[in-house]
Formats: C-alpha cells, sequence, structure tokens
C-alpha cells in the first residue's frame, strides 16, 4: 500500500465516498489484514513472477497433488521440487497438467504460462562441473527458465575439461550471470571466476565421498575463493540458485 | 593489452615497422609473458574495473607499503584490506598520499581517480544488523566505492530496529542489489528477502559468542534461508561481498 | 511414599502394630529402598502430573506394547514418542485402548483420564514454520496436552506466510507460553520474539537439506536469537517442549 | 495502533479535524513511520519493563559512553554488558551515575528505578556448579533484578557439593523459575531436573578445557537432558537466561 | 627369538658350527627377523588370555564362518563381535557349536573352555542408564565375562531411577570395577563417580537424536566428568570396555 | 541417615519421645541436613584418600590462596592445578608451606603428610611420547603419587625413541597401571596396548599443530586405538588420568 | 599456440597473406581453439598414461555402459569405480568386454592392452591393516597396476599382526613407493614410516564405528603422523592413492 | 648396529674373544638393548640420511640450544622448526655455529656438512600461492634442501598469476616432485595436477579468515582434488612435505 493509495482511502473517508467503517475495513481487511506487510508482499510478488514453490522432500504425494492442485487454480506457474520419480508418478496420475522434470526432480503447473520477463536483462548460464553435478544444474535451470529467464547451458566442464570452458568463453561472457554448480573440492567457480568478470553464484553439491563431507569441502572452497564475483548458497540448492540468477537478471 | 593495442602491433608488423621477431618480443614480452591468459586477464580487468587489492593481515608494514607503492605507479586505484591501525599508520609514514580507513580497516591509493562507472545500472545499498557490524559493512561499501558504484548505507537496523528497515524500504526498492551483513543468528537476510526481491549479498559477520562459532552460526543462517534471492560470501568478508555487488551493478 | 503412607507407617510403629525393626524395614524396603530419593521423585511426580513416558525409537513392539501395558494398570497417562506407524499397528493390534496420532507417532493410554490441570495459569500456543515441521510440533502439543493444559495451534506460518502471523497476535497475546518450531535457518523464533515478551521455547526441526545440517542450523540460529526471552531444546523435540511449556504454565 | 486508535483518526478525517495531509501523516509520522510494527514494538516495551541492553564486547569505551548517555536521559533502567573492568573504568570517569558489576562484567545505568514488577510471579532463583561460572551466573541474576524480578542466589554447588543442593531443596520449591548454570559436562540441569519439577532455564558456560570445546560439551549435555522442563540458552549467556527467566516469571 | 636361542646360535658361532657369515645371517634373517615382537606378542596373548576376536560389521556370513572355524580349533574362546541376527543364522547354519547372543550382537565359540581367571581381583559391574543401550551393555557383559572374569548387572538405573542405584551401592560397592553404559547426556558416569570411588570404564552410546549426534553428547559428556575416576572408550563400544575392565581386574 | 538413626527416631516415636508428628518432621527435614549424601561423600572421601583439589585456571591467586589457606587446616594433602608461574609465585608469597611443581603447575599443600596408601596394589607409570608432553605426564604423575601410589616415570619414548620403549619391557611389566601421555596422532598408547596387557589409561594432549586441532586428532586415536585396554581421559587432563590410574590400582 | 604458429600469423601478416583484421582474429579466436591448454590436456594424458576414469557411484548402469562403450573405441584401458555388483551385472549384460573386480567394485575396459611402463623404476607396495581394508585396498591396488606398475600387496599386518609387517621388510624395501590403507585409528602408516624411509601413501578407511566418524580418526591419525615421509588422499581413495603412486613410480 | 659391528662381535666370539656370555651381553646391551629396533632404525637414518629434527614451538629457548649441542656434535645436519626470532635470538647468543632462516622459522646447524644426496633423481620444486604461504613454502624448500635434494622455488602464482604459472611450465616439467602450498580455497593442486603428471605433494596453510578455518577449508579442497597425483600433509607443514618430496626424490 503506497503513499497514493493511503491518501485516497483517507480522501474517500473524509469526502464520505467512504465510510469510517469502510475505511478502516480497508485498511484492515487487506489479504493479511496487516496493511504494511501485505502490500509488500503482493508487490514484490507481482514484481518478481516468483511463482509459488512447494518443497517435495518430505511431503507425501497426497500432500503435494493437494497444494499443487490448489496452485494451479492461479494462473502462475508453480513448482514442486524434490520429488521422487515415484513420488511424481504418483502425483501425475491423480492430477492431469503437470510436467515431470526427472533429471531436476521437479513437478511444474502451467508451464505454459511462462513468458520471457520483459525486464530480463540477459540470459542466466548455467555451468556444471561433472554428470554428477547434473540434477542440481538442471534444478537451478528450470527454476530460472520458470521465472521467466533466457536461459542456456553448459554441462561438464570440470577440471579434466577446462578447455572446452575456455572454448566456451563466448557463452560466459554473453551471459548476464552465471550458475556454477560443482561438488568435491568446489575449484570450478574460483577458475571461472578468474576468466570473467561476471557475477557467479556458486552451487556445491554433495557429490563426492570421505571428506567431501557431503559437499562442505565444495562449499568451503567456494566460500573461500580467491576470485572476487562469487557467492555462495547452500549445497545442492540449484533451487536457490536460480531464484538469485533471476532476481540479478532482473532491470 | 586491449583490442586497440593489438591491432597497433599487427599494423606495425604489416607495415614494416616491427620485424616479425620484434611482433613476436611485443606479444611474448607482456608482463606474464603469456600471451593467452594475460589477455583474457587483461581483458577482464579493464571490463571490470578491478583494483589491484593486497590482503594486508599477514603482511608487515614494510610488505604492504612495498607492494603500495609499485601499484600506486599505475593510475587504477588500488586496495590494501585489513590493515590494523598501527600498521597503516607504519605504512602512511613511509609512502604518501593514502587514505586510511579505520573503520573498515582499509587503506585506498588513487581514490581520487575512482569515477562512477558509467556502466553501473544504479545504487549498492549496504545495510548492517548491529553497531558491531560496521567494520565489515564498511569494508563492503568502501569497495564498491572504488570500484566505480554509487553507494549508500543503512546500518544498525537489527532486529531490534526492524521498524526501522521497514520505514526505508524506498531506499531498498531504489537499489539495484543489497548487501545484508549480520552476525549472531544471521537472520536479517531473511527477513528483508521476504520484504523486496532484489538480489541480496549476504555477509555473516564473527559478531557474537558462545555457539556464534565466529560467524558460522550466521553462515549457517543465511545459507538456510528460507528467502529466495540470496546469495552468501565468507565471513567478514566485506571485500568479497563488494566485489559481487559491483558485478552484479554492471551492464 | 507421600506423607500420608509416612505417617500412618510412624502412627502404627506408635501404636505398636509395627515393631522398630518392622517399621525400619518399612521404610528401608520401599521400593527403592531408598527413602530419601523415593520421596522426592514421589513428590515431584504427584506435583507436576508428570505421566510415565517410553522412548519408542529403538524398542520393539513387544517391548513397547510390554511397558504400556505395566503403565496402563496405573491411573495415570502414559505415552510412547517416536513411534513408527508399522510399529503402532503391532502394538495396537496386542494391546487394546491405545490411541495413535499418526503425524507426531505418538502412543497414548488412559488419555481419557487427562484433566486440565487447576495450577494452569493459562494456554500453550504451539506455533510451527512449514508443514514438514508439523510431525514436532504436534509431539508438542499432545505432550502439553496429555499434561494438563490447555493448548492452541498455528503452524505454517514461516517467513513466505509472516503477515498472517502478524494477523494472529491475539491468539499470541492471549497465551501463558509458546512453542515456535521451525527448521532450516530457524528464524522464526526471533522474529516472534520481537513481536512478544512471552517466554518462547524454541524447537530446532531436522529440515531442510545440506546446510542444514539435520536442524544444526536451525539450533545455532535458535541459540543465538537477538530477541531475549528465548531458550530451546533438542532438535525435533516436541516431547521435550511440551513438557518445559507445562512446567511454565503451572502456578 | 489498536483498532480503537485507527477509527479515530479516520473519524477525524472524516469530521475535518485532520486534513487528509494530516491524517496521513499521523499514520505515517508514527515513530517508526510503519504503523504496525511501531506499536506492536513500543507495547512490547512497556509491557516487558525490558531494559534497553548495550553489547559491550566489541564496542569502545567511548561507544559504550555515547550509548549509555543517551538512554539514561530516559527514565528506565540501561544495561551494558560484557564490560572489561578497564574499559569500564574508562567509561565511568566519562559518565557519570553508572554502578559496574565487576563479576558479571556489567554497567547499569539508572538501577534506582528498578522496582519489583508487580506482575512478577514470584522468585528467579540462580544455581551456578562451580566458582568459575560466577561471572555468567552473576550476569543472570543481574539481569533478573533490574527486570523487576525478586532474584536469589544458590552458587557452588556442582557435583562435589550436590548434598548442599539437596539441602536446598526449600530454596529450590520456592522459586518460580530456576536458572541454572554449569560448564564442564554441564549434567547439573539434569540432576535438578530430576528432583524438581520447576522450569529451568540451563546456561552452558564456557568453563573447562580440551573437549570441554569452549562449553560445547555443557551445552550438548543440556541439550540431551533426559530431565523433561530444561531449556537451554546460548553458552554464556546469562543475560539471556535472565530475560527468559523474567519472561516465564511475569503473570 | 629368546634368549636361549641367541645363545644357542653364538654357541654354534663359537663352537664353529657356524661360520660369522652364517651366525649373521641367523640373527638377520629369523623367521619373522623380529624375534622381539612375536615373543612379545605371543607372551601378551597367554599372559592376558585374550580371546581371538573377530569384528563382524563388515564381513560376511562365509567370511565369518571361515575365521571361526579356524579359531575354533584352538582350545581358547573366540569371539565374533557386531553379527546382525540374520547373519549370526546363517554362520550358524554352517558351522556347528556357536552361541549366538542376541541382544549383544556377540558369536562365541568354545565359552564352555572359559573359566574364571584365578587372577580376577573381583567382579566386574556393568551399569546401564536406559533400556536402550542395552545391546552396548551386554557386549561390555559378554566380553568380561569370556574373559574369565566375573560379572554382574545393574541396568536400567539412568536419571528417573536413580533412587534405585543408590539403593543397589552394596553391589557397586562389591565390586572391583565398573562399566557405565549410558546415552544422550551421559551424566550416569558422574553421578555414580560422585557416589564411589572405584574405577569407571564409561562408555557413550549411540542412544539419542538430534544433537545427541550418534553419542557425541554423552562423550564428550564422560570426557568432562567433574568426578575424578572415569575413563572413556569409544561410542558403542562395549567390547573395548569389557577388555579394559578385565585388565583392571587381573591382579 | 543411617541405620542405627533411624531406628533411634522410630524408637522415640514408639516411646512417645517424639509424636508422630515430630517423627514425621524429622524425617522429612532430614533433606537440609543432607545425611544421606553427606555421608557417602564423607566415607568416599575416607576411602580415597582423595585429597581436595582446586581447579586454578580461571582463578585469581587470592582466590587459589584463599581456599587453599582453608584446606591446609585439615591435614590431608591439597592440590591446585593449572596454576602459572606468575600466579603460583603470587600464591606463595601469601601463604607459607606450600610446593610448587613449575613443569606440572601444580601447588601442593601438606605433601608431607602423604604416605603411601597401604592398600595400593603396586605402581603406576607414566609414559610420555614427547617432552613437550611433560607438563600433562607430570600433571598425571605427582597427582598420582599425592594419592598415595608409587609411581615411576618414563618419558620420551614416542614413535622416534620406541626401542627405548621396548627396552624398558620389564618397567612396563612391573607397574599395575599405564598412564600413556601423547599428542599429535596419540597411537603411542596403540603401540603399548600391542606389547602389554596392563590397563592403559591414555591422555590426549593438545601438542601439534594444524589438523591435531589442538587434541581431537590423538583423542580421536586412542578413542579408535586397536588395542584392547585401552581407556581414556579429556585432552591433557593429567589430574584425571592419575585420579583413575590411582582408583585402579587400589585393592 | 606455440611460438612457431605465432609468429607464422604475424609473418602472414606481415607478407600481406592475412589483413590486419584477420590477423586480430586469428589471435583474438584463439581462446576458442584453445589449443595451449588442449595441447597441454593432450600432452599429459599420453606421458602419464592415465587411463579414462568414470566415477561409477551416482550414475545408473545405463549411463556407465553408455560411457564405457565410447571408451572403449580408444585403444586405452579404461576404468569406472564404485559400481556396485548389481550395477556392474547390469552393466557387463549390455557390454561385453569388461571385467569386474568384485572386491575393489571396479569395471576395466580394455585391460589387456595394458603392458608395465618402460619408465616405472621399481613395484608399488599396497599395505593394508584389516581385512575391512581390502576393498580400498584393492581398488588402489588395481589402479596402479591399470596405470602400468609392477604392483604388489600385503594385506592384514595391522596392529595385532605387526610382527608379520617387520617379518616383510624385504618386500617393503624391494618397493619404490608404498600405498598404506588403514581405518580406525589409523596408526599403520606412522608404524611403517618408523621403519622405513620409503614414500608412504596413507589412505584413510571409513571402517571403524563411533568416533572413527567415518574415517575422520584416521584421516587425522595419518595426517598427524610422527612419521616424516606420508602423505595422505582422501577417505577411501584407493583410486587417488593407485594413481599418486603410479605418479611417483616414474622416471 | 650395522653389519660391521654384528659380525665383528660374531668374529670376536668366534675367535673366543668374547665368551658367548659376554656375546649375548655385547648383543643385549646395545644402546637401545634393542637389537631389532635399534638396528632397523640405524639403516633408515643412514639409507636416508634424515637429519636430527627438533619441533621448537613447545620449547624453550633452553631446552632447544641443549638440544642442538647434543646434535651437533655429530657429523650430521641438525634442524629445528617453528623457532620464533626471538627465541632463536636467544639461542645463538649461547650457541655458535647456527644459521636462522626468519622466513622459514628454522634453526639448521652442521648446514656446510649437507651434499646433494648422490641418490637423488631429480629436483624438488616447491610452488607456493601467495605470498602469505611463503612460510610455510620455505619451511619445505630448506628442509628438502638439507636432506640432500636440489630444490627451486616458485612462488605467488595464485590463481591471480596463473598465468605465471603457465609460462613457468618447464620448470615444473623439469622437476621430480612438487610440493604446493595454497590457503584460502587450496585449488591450486588442483590447478597445476591438471598441467602436470608429475606427483603433487599438497600443504594447506592457515591462511585465510572466516570458513578457512585456520586452514580446513584448504586441506578439504586438497584431499577432494579431482586431478589424480595430489597427496596431501597437515596444514603448515612444510617441514613434513619437504620430508617427503625427499623420500620421493630419491632413488
Amino acid at each position: 500500500m503506497d503513499e497514493a493509495k493511503l491518501k485516497e482511502i483517507l480522501e474517500a473517508v473524509r469526502a464520505g465516498g467512504l465510510s469510517v467503517e469502510q475505511g478502516f475495513k480497508s485498511l484492515k481487511h487487506l489479504p493479511s489484514e496487516s496493511l504494511e506487510f501485505a502490500c509488500i508482499d503482493h508487490h514484490r510478488r507481482i514484481r518478481t513472477g516468483m511463482p509459488e514453490v512447494v518443497f517435495g522432500e518430505n511431503k507425501t504425494a497426497e500432500q503435494i497433488a493437494g497444494i499443487m492442485k490448489s496452485l494451479m487454480r492461479d494462473s502462475a506457474v508453480a513448482l514442486a521440487t524434490r520429488v521422487a520419480a515415484d513420488k511424481a508418478k504418483a502425483v501425475c496420475e491423480n492430477l492431469a497438467g503437470l510436467i515431470y522434470y526427472q533429471e531436476s526432480r521437479m513437478l511444474v503447473a502451467n508451464e505454459e504460462k511462462v513468458a520471457v520477463n520483459p525486464e530480463a536483462r540477459g540470459t542466466v548460464l548455467v555451468i556444471s562441473a561433472g554428470t554428477s553435478d547434473m540434477p542440481v544444474a538442471e534444478e537451478a535451470f528450470i527454476t530460472a527458465r520458470c521465472l521467466g529467464n533466457p536461459v542456456e547451458k553448459l554441462y561438464d566442464v570440470g577440471v579434466a575439461g577446462i578447455h572446452r570452458l575456455v572454448s566456451q568463453m563466448k557463452l560466459i561472457e554473453a551471459a548476464t550471470v552465471l550458475v556454477v554448480v560443482a561438488g568435491m573440492e568446489g575449484a570450478l567457480p574460483s577458475v571461472i571466476g578468474g576468466l570473467t568478470g561476471k557475477p557467479i553464484i556458486a552451487v556445491p553439491t554433495s557429490v563426492g565421498y570421505g571428506t567431501a563431507f557431503g559437499g562442505i569441502a565444495a562449499l568451503l572452497g567456494m566460500l573461500n575463493s580467491c576470485a572476487p564475483g562469487v557467492a555462495v548458497v547452500n549445497i545442492d540448492n540449484g533451487f536457490g540458485a536460480g531464484c538469485m540468477a533471476s532476481a540479478i537478471n532482473r532491470a
């Protein structure tokens, strides 16, 4: 609720177009009965085109189906993340109109309603180190796309294939923001950060064993990167990286 | 080595002003004697306006003075971070022309040569939770400014003063990117992420005691933020946050 | 051994119905053969109305059924926590009269004998951040109820729905003590602690992934909360939170 | 800002007693320019009698003196915690009217204005295991007292002196809430929790060496206490324990 | 190589039966070329009556059966620890003469040959806090018994049943060494250490959840025990505790 | 409260010297005289010859002197551990009759009253790996001696000097219990445990750097020792090891 | 891009065969051909005889079969590590010509093409402490063999069998490099390092329980080894140890 | 006891100059009274040319001087590591003939007696990432040199200067073994491992802040390196790296 709207209500009250009781209700019966917050929240949702998201890991197929069904009534895209294949199958049998992306374990509703955000400044490029990092990379990729961003991908360019990375500098320089996904020692963001000045969102993955500690080694490697222009999200958090990339890519 | 310089050499070779051998040496004897990499590196430097930076924590005053002196010969701005007050005093006594920012413990050379980057898309806003977080916030602030960004600050708006934060929503909405600095439980980025869709660079600080574990609690809080659009840098890494903000703020 | 029983023995000794030696044995051969401690322990049990509790996680269905059966002979309510659904089914097939709460994975015996404790000062309000936190929240809720407290619940009011929280301030202000259950970064107790002066028992849950570290991030967030008036129990320990809330809610 | 106040403004606007602009300002120029939040915040402060608190650890004597001076203009009590003795001396030389408690390292202003809160339900009892835990215990004690609670103390009753603890059961049973402070293995809250049903706020201290890990062993011991009715605050956080105890002790 | 053998070689050299070169080789190429060690090792085995032990956790039923079969040819008792019930069944189907203790998951061969060690000074008493700790306690119990010690047990005497512990002081005072098994906060050894001067071997178990961290909380509690006369073995290491108790119990 | 006292009360009740109400009070108000516990405690002290011990690390010279003075009035030996040299000097200037052992940083009072405990079964042998481990080894040595044990020492026999260890097997075999002190990887107890069946109390020290993590590497090495018959005390806890050795060495 | 190629371009520019613009493009678009890096990479592969390796843990049987098939077209050996038995079976059913080593869980293609590297300086000796360490030891063994090294093995020579180790000193002294595999406290490399000056690659395994922490105890033990000449690889990383041994064993 | 000495004794026995009993004693009463071990140890020392080393961190200047003095009587080189400058000064004032290397904090005696080991296969190359890593790199460098290896250094070639690294490939390819020293994210060994097949000893340093955790981030990065042919030593352990490099570099 901005200043203009607030004054408008007050003027309507003054002018008698709104009774005190009506004016009170206009202020009180905002969705959350909390004008300040609700407005801000509402504006944020409109402005960012942020879809509703369901974290599917700890939910049953029934719960996911129920929430997705209610979300699908809205016109906007809706996502469910971390939905295992069998759970996804059960959801889709109960609810038509969903797309399941197996690699990224995402269920998407109303994806056909996604359009490239006119405020998008450029392209989000998702880079991954190894084939084992692909599920996380794909989660970032699909999230960014569902949020209305042009997206590109460049997978499997870890240390063993660093020459391929160098050969793709044009793709890198053409992007507005990079999402770099890597497990094990997580050195890829440092190396890319040494080749470009683009903002890099580093995503550690839980790929590795022993002292990889389920992604901690990669996380620490990324947090301690010598390269400036790197920031990090949670381990395996492709979704969060896609959201951050989208936020950066908006005008 | 930029495009112009490279073409100039080639033209001199073509015109005969440079022999092939001389042209080869011009290319070969670049600072790094490594054409491939140097070019990339050089391009990055020009493009990003990234200054030379000296990490002062483990260096003596003599070492810092020596490096800064050599850097000052170049026209660009140069920074030294984590320089304790007494060390800074010793450096400044030996080397004229430096500015010392006590709060952020930074030494800056050639700051007068910094101009707002014409590619800057907007303003970098640095927000901090408590007064104890100020040194880190200031490091981010000065870094972003030295990198040619318009910068604003909004300090001391933690949980106790969250109403002040809400009252500054205009400032927040006017920024292109937010740097949010907090210690203890590090909840501020989550709260701000609930109020705006702007990209947030979260900086955990080592402020706190006991289970704050020198910033780990804040770091984990930020990495696990429910709010999308948050990415994190190392504990107390104001410099890195300033660089990331600058990268995001470039067109 | 309560006061009445002790006096009865003394009177029998005085009256000669019990010889000194017999009186001595009556006192010595108390269940625990430890007058001192048993009294204290017994008093505590009467005073707090604390039910017998079986930690079901590492016990077989047979063990649980056996213990519950023996507990049911007493008049008081008895609880078994962390009983998986299939184990609960096996227990109930062997033992009549139990109620199984699937969400909280609790088995309750003699629940019909629970009455609101006349010493209860008010209402225990259980708040949870997300739907995934519900099992833990329910464990707290049912525990507090079985301990004779009026209880209310307010679920799914995390960061995304904070306006709903604000809209429920009356419910919050009407409570004597709040149990706040949250996973991930665990910021909800801090936010609620900024809105009210009620004592808050914060319960971190193991919900989240990667650096959530099975609840450690939430735990640290809660321990480092800027808000005064927050204390914390073990990860996923809804039972302990319910007990603490009950202790606070007694006169 | 409650319903009545909001309607009153609207009626004044309708009646013309307030112009639209004035009405807008009434809503906008609330202390925090954020009606919802500011009100809540204001009410909380009044309701809880929570004093202003300065965390002194990372602040200079000048900073502490400056903040305390401004706080002292208000009538309420003001605290600064974690103020080392030499820093406190420097503050007191610059600012009259402060009391310094050396053991707890606290500076208190306007303490003479503290009165026992009429809403206090009973006494806060602070118990400590060893003499090395006293600074933390004292911080809890003075905090609770400054918040208007009747307070008692029972120090140095660890394992070696557990008989003294048992001999003080009357003191324990007479309290409304217990703050139990212990380092090393932190078993004291478990033992006391076995003797009484009073709510216990456990405070781990950093006392110990080796695997005490600066209080982590005590913290874990307390979080895993078998005794129900125990909740935990941060390591060495006597201040937080005092606040929590005060919240519990209010009607 | 004992003294006799060494002298024999020297005498053969003296007598000319061995040349100097041959004598040199005899000394250099001793069976294992390691007389010292082999002897010592042999002596240790005889002296301690230490049985052969197979760590069954990572071995197949076939591997366990094979090793046990070869061990059974010797006259001494042989143990296999951490053998899951189904694996034990498979072993026993292939190999007669084994006893399987389900609670402790141990397979014992030649147990009938165990006699009380005449050097045993007294009784080993195994105490456990809760029923969930029984598998570990039983492993200690059976190990100590197989090593020729008189053994007693006292189970389920944790905090809730501490009066039962006190009532069993005679049993405790009659023992030579105590093995105390506990999970969660692991406070039981501290409490027992406050009641007796007997040497206590504390065994943390992985019982608990959340911040019990699979036994770390109990381990730290035990390592930081205020009570002198407590030493600790690995988490869930009932076998090691039984061995240590046996070593202490020998004259 | 022993049997005699309890019967005395009962007889007084029977005889009418005490009314039932008075008898009840005599039993009820015992807790404050706490005979039960105090007796046990007293017996333990007498039985174990356990001296009073002051943990000096966090105490001032004044506090240490005060406590030692009061302890010296008793006839028994009294110890203060972890007393830095300058602090010890200050204590000794104020209080005559103390001995200060610089290496172990211990202050001992009434040491002349220590006699070898007639119940001591044999000798306590303290073994250390390196010269840097000596302060901890000495703390164990002096503690065991002050507790009335015959003691021997064998220092500096780590990996580099393992042949010296082997050459001292007689000393080892002559001991009743071994205290083995080592830092870094802490392998010495494993190696000694491979050479003898004597009970070994392993003491990890904080000697080492980097991943020694202040003694954690040594602690873990010792807890995971393949050799049976090893139990562990806290890092640098020479005092605890001396007490445990003394408990083992008593009949 | 080597010197020759660079001069060639310059000469073509000079001679007019290339315009300045074309010359510029030749130099500028090199990054995408990235010859520098590719060459280096290629040389490395040729020089080291390093086979292609597939990390099988997170890949499906289909993925592994697909990659192996494409690798088998090359003449060189190809490895897949961490392939569970059932997965391996599925791969082998789809793809002929693979050998599956069950113990080490490796799939090898084209193994018949492996010849002993003529540059191999000697033998790689793989030593393991216990039978449970064999899978990791075998992974190192087969890796080193596939890389063209003569290999020997010496298994099951932990603390209990150290005399066997000593008896095999000839084998040890005959090797060029030792791979030492151990779990639990990981002391074996220290002990071997005390017996020989050969370079030791220590491999911690996840064998053990409780505070073995999945190999961390062994890792720390090895990193803190007193013996010089020891370096460590990741937990369970037999493959990496085999590669490092091979690198050391080359001339 | 070397071969010559042993044969000499045998010959004296044969010749009758020594009785069998005397011969036995000669063998038994060897310095270490442990023939086997002493021999092995002695052989190792001769074979490896390993100098005596004093770990100076926890020793006083007096202790260091005393040990060095006794070591200097032998002809071989002797080292003391981790000797702070002021301590070194005190040592040198008491003992002539020592060289102090300030950067690496090492004291060296008899360095003039070091000759290049004829068995050295090539050159040890020490590479460091940043100037802050120099002390550790120098420790490795001087250690390797004192052990008789030809040594080269290549410092300050971290991510920012990776082009310099590439330009020095000849130096790298000319070495037999590489010691790579890096702090922060520790990615340098991975990058170098991608450029060469030489064996790499990675040394993490404690350089960095926040989540660098005193070298843990670098350590984990190195342990999880994708590049095969990398093994790791303890944090800041330049000495160990120099020893390992020397072991590898011997024939």
